[in-house]
């Protein structure tokens, strides 16, 4: 198997190849590669491999103009889950509370729906999005920009793990390929290109997200964007998207409509009395607790409690002091 | 003069009226009409009429499909200052600390780079961007919603006054008429008829604001929205107003580029140490108090004397008890 060579051949030379080279180095090494053996060592370890003219590689990242070798996967679900329509869902590592609940949320409904959620497994946004994803018990998919076998960043080691309990960690790395920072912009085509659309939920200006964005865009794939508020850098990069034409993105069913998806049923909401009436004034804007107090005229001690009642039952979500609709 | 004899007639009549009645009760109130005296007493209350035929009748607001007889004016300006290129700055009544900050530094910066900054007078964006103006000493129109004598909101009296001083309050109601319902719409068409460009800041679905857009878009004039967040309900109305393609505003030179006008040179900042060190962060994402503490590892008593000077520089603001850019 060709593919396999030239993945693991790129490993060993530290080097981005998609291409066979054309010289003498590799043919030596794909003469003295033991294919049958590498993937027996795979299996050992957990991993499988696809290649890019397997049936089973998707056909959308196949598309792309420079998809990788193959695909290796961690994770016990079939490879067909990746010919399954999909989303990215991307954004900043440091991101804010409000980017934070929006990832989440999105990742939950559009999982909800039926879509699987691709993102980077990065801190921040891609994070939440697939929490947001394994939440709604749904299908995640998270691409490394490192080997295989890596956890990075280390602290989602056991994010990595539930996702590939039922989804599937992906990466064109063989095992033992650093995570370079190179890395991470290739990584990003393959976010774009597994993806039928990209959601940018928060981002920087000359960030990460907007290289996945862009690639998406080149690739002829719609991009997403969710607006956010112009005094914050970190709605910079994303209202720069939309300036440049890409589609806002409100809420998960922008995307299902425009991928003639339906969403799933809406969750019957138990909340009423004092946490009807807060849950309320969270959904017309974001407070503090001290805020909703004055804005319901409720004791503070009964507001502490329908608070608490509210983020149990998943409908609110507290960041930076602040309390706003789960979404 | 019949324009004026039609106002007053409507007035009269509580009705709203753009073109001339073809009854008798229309032709006996003409013929008893006597202009030069109601002219006179007018104008020893202070104000004027400029009928819509007058040169000096704005000729952006004389080419709508639906203009009035004529303005009602108070102030001292000239007529001819509604002429000038002006911008109208809209949106929602009960605005959050967001759209606050947004709507007074865009009546800051359009105005200091020289244009007319229209508005409602309403409470909420409409003042905001009415005070920001002010402050920049530029010029700026408010636009009544009831008759020329009135103050409404009563709450905005001496902005109403302040405006005046420098620029003008207009009407096209005579003395008299009360501020139903039914005519804050029909003011919206003169405040976007008035501007060549309207800017919604933050607005709720079906709310005055998006009537105000829709007439501008209806006139063929630019219509910006500025992005807010999704899970907002102030901000519904501004990011549908995207999805229906207007043009997202992050900044106002975003206004002077597409109209033409150079921006104000930029104010220079003596801003340094602890206070540019929190500028920064504010810059980065509006934070409490104590989150800046935090993020900037700075004492909590540096920090606040640091809050109040950029605070009494005027570039940083505080609402909900959160810091941000005054932009």
């Amino acid at each position: 198997m060709n593919e396999l060579a030239l993945a693991v051949f790129a490993a060993e030379r530290d080097m981005h190849v998609v291409t066979e080279p054309r010289d003498a180095r590799f043919a030596r090494f794909r003469g003295r590669f033991d294919a049958a053996a590498y993937e027996a060592r795979l299996a050992a370890s957990g991993f499988r491999f696809v290649g890019r003219s397997d049936v089973r590689f998707p056909g959308l990242l196949r598309s792309i103009h420079d998809p990788p070798p193959g695909l290796f996967l961690r994770g016990s679900a079939d490879a067909e889950l990746l010919g399954r329509p999909a989303v990215a869902v991307v954004g900043a590592r440091s991101c804010s509370g409000y980017g934070a609940t929006v990832a989440r949320a999105l990742g939950r409904d559009l999982a909800a729906a039926g879509l699987v959620v691709v993102s980077g497994l990065a801190r921040g946004i891609d994070g939440e999005a697939h929490r947001g994803a394994l939440e709604a018990d749904g299908v995640t998919v998270g691409v490394l920009g490192c080997g295989i076998d890596r956890d990075y960043p280390a602290v989602h080691g056991e994010l990595a793990q539930r996702i590939a309990e039922t989804g599937l960690v992906v990466s064109e790395y063989a095992p033992g390929v650093a995570p370079a920072p190179w890395r991470f912009p290739a990584r990003n085509r393959l976010i774009a290109g597994l993806a039928a659309a990209t959601v940018v939920v928060e981002a920087r200006e000359r960030s990460g997200a907007l290289i996945t964005a862009d690639l998406a865009l080149e690739e002829g794939r719609e991009v997403f964007t969710v607006p956010g508020e112009i005094t914050s850098s970190l709605s910079a990069g994303t209202n720069a998207l939309l300036k440049l034409g890409a589609t806002p993105l409100t809420c998960a069913e922008d995307v299902l409509a425009t991928l003639g998806v339906e969403p799933a049923p809406a969750r019957a909401s138990a909340v009423s009395g004092d946490a009807a009436v807060l849950l309320a004034l969270v959904r017309e804007a974001p407070s503090g607790a001290d805020e909703l107090v004055r804005r319901s005229g409720l004791a503070a001690d009964a507001v502490a409690a329908a608070l608490v009642r509210l983020e149990l039952e998943g409908l609110v979500v507290v960041a930076d002091g602040r309390y706003r609709s789960a979404g």
